[in-house]
């Protein structure tokens, strides 16, 4: 690589913004596609094109600026974006084949069921015949979810009653959004693990992470988090990665079922929400690792800094003028998103040890004096 | 604070490049005042304030438009960034009076003996009469140096012979600069400490790390150090930043002279390069801590996240396109200067132990891969 390397970042979220920044770090020259100048990745970099991730115009000029392209969200079109990367010859990462398969989630599921990797059983669901089909097959219970899009829960759906099911077909439009119906998992807790990895196969594996939703939402986690059977699925999952052939930093959501072991809940292409502690927590951050993964930099695996860590989740609550808490002894990361909405991710706050539960009490403690 | 709080730091280099960065983490809105939009801060943030530092219009309006003004350098002038921050009600950290005394090293010398921190016996040197006293005071030689601007060791001269004394003489026109001369310490090797300090009085210490300088320029450290006589020293230092009420982040450069004991050589009334390291080595660096410093927010003693860890400077040599070590396990910092320059300060790379010698052996080998 050189220095006045530019790598161009679809998107201008806080993914986005953090990428920017450490690849701002290591003197890389950051570009952003986004829509407005006041979006959270705009207003940390010299290098925005106003524009939009569907428009080919506006892609077009957006990959010839800059040397590599890579995504801050994979519900882009994979389509438009391969197009356009064979167009103007800038690589993609994560490939645009690849980037299809992963978004649509049942493709996503089938991936998973290819390779042996453990994953709730589930069917697609194109009509309400399926939907009933679904709560035959699966009389414990199941999520509906839209194949595509939709993120932080939004477009799931619990059917775990006859009155969830009528529900649910009221709910959706099947025609129009075709969804994925999963078997309920009776699970104990949920965890995640994230990967980078560069197109020589070096991969570099984050430490496992207990994540705590509120209303499909990461709300906070901690970590590491000592899980026996991890180390074999982790195995199973850098195959994975080798066989697709994935170049970035790729997210695992999954589900702790006890005796029924670890299962594949979703995949996220991308630096990831449960990722965002290794900015501190780790000597190699997901953000980094990603763009040293998309530059075939060496990965190795990173290392904890601290024995035990911490991250909450700073969720919008819709005040006008959010404001921090007075004591603060964790690391506050703030998006600078323009305006607090209900349930928007506006920022969130590390914490390291000593404290033997890696700072999630003072965390919490802390978080109550913010406004958001 | 609130999240939408502006501050504004005058400056547009690496050091303004790493505060806004750290700055952004936060969530504030970081301006910075610089001559262009290619310069290391410009890069980073959308908000550009293009103006000089010495024009008191540009001043003006750079400080109405934020809340809160801190200076990248040490070395504009005191007394109409003074003037600005009393016309325009934004505070101004450090204090424009503690500007004036610590840039000028005669002004800052006499601070220091006032209150009776350790640090050589100097003179004042204004006229080539003044040199030749000098070099009857210490015939053990003396450094002679400008009083105002110069730092990395531009404008220093070591005077240990009468030829010395005639150079210096020629070198310098000390009625339109006027020097100091301070006694040439034999010092065994050098060491630095950082503090920070907010209005209520609480002071966050960084570990003493020793410096290695090549041509007066910093070129690498390791640290932590263990000092015994440091915690007497830094038990003094503390105190006289309290009575001299400074607030944000200070450097102390010092020698340590075996059986002589800790003597202070020179002052940054800022964040500074020996400083640098507590980005991946500390739970909180420098620059976070001058920001929470001038915002009164609660200030506790850095943990160390790392047994031992080291620094190398990546200094120019005049390369057209400086290009990166292939194998680099360090932290990249690269500032993303325009050009390379012979002797300029490009990036840093960070290294954090298991080494036991805190990675130096590792960066000094990796830098040699470094096209600079």
């Amino acid at each position: 690589m050189s220095f006045d390397q530019r790598i161009g970042v679809v998107g201008g979220g806080q993914l986005a913004r953090m990428l920017v920044q450490k690849g701002q770090e290591m003197g890389l020259q950051m570009h952003v596609l986004c829509s407005t100048l006041q979006e959270p990745a705009a207003q940390v970099t010299g290098f925005v094109h106003i524009g939009k991730a569907d428009n080919a115009d506006d892609l077009r000029k957006f990959f010839r600026a800059v040397d590599v392209v890579t995504v801050e969200s994979e519900f882009h079109s994979a389509e438009l974006l391969g197009a356009i990367e064979k167009e103007t010859e800038r690589p993609l990462f994560p490939a645009a084949p690849l980037l299809g398969s992963l978004q649509d989630r049942l493709s996503q599921k089938e991936l998973l069921k290819k390779y042996k990797i453990p994953t709730a059983e589930f069917c697609s669901v194109k009509s309400f015949e399926d939907l009933k089909a679904a709560s035959e097959q699966f009389p414990k219970g199941f999520v509906l979810k839209k194949r595509r899009g939709g993120y932080d829960g939004y477009g799931t759906f619990v059917v775990k009653s006859p009155k969830d099911l009528r529900s649910a077909g009221e709910a959706f439009n099947f025609k129009e959004e075709p969804c994925i119906a999963e078997a309920f998992i009776p699970f104990q807790r949920e965890l995640a693990v994230i990967f980078s990895r560069n197109p020589r196969g070096q991969i570099a594996t984050l430490p496992v992470v207990e994540t705590h939703q509120v209303k499909n939402r990461l709300d906070w986690l901690q970590g590491p988090c000592k899980v026996p059977p991890a180390k074999l699925l982790i195995a199973k999952l850098k195959k994975f990665l080798n066989s697709i052939d994935f170049v970035g930093t790729i997210a695992f959501e999954l589900f702790d079922a006890g005796r029924a072991g670890l299962l594949i809940n979703e995949i996220a292409p991308r630096v990831h929400n449960s990722g965002h502690y290794s900015l501190e927590a780790l000597d190699f951050d997901q953000f980094t690792l990603h763009l040293r993964a998309l530059m075939d930099q060496d990965l190795k695996e990173p290392r904890l800094l601290s024995p035990k860590f911490s991250m909450v989740n700073l969720i919008g609550a819709g005040e006008k003028k959010p404001t921090p808490a007075k004591v603060l002894t964790g690391h506050l990361h703030w998006y600078g998103k323009s305006e607090s909405r209900d349930g928007r991710k506006m920022g969130h706050v590390t914490y390291l040890g000593p404290d033997r539960d890696g700072g999630l009490a003072r965390a919490l403690r802390e978080r109550k004096g913010f406004r958001l």
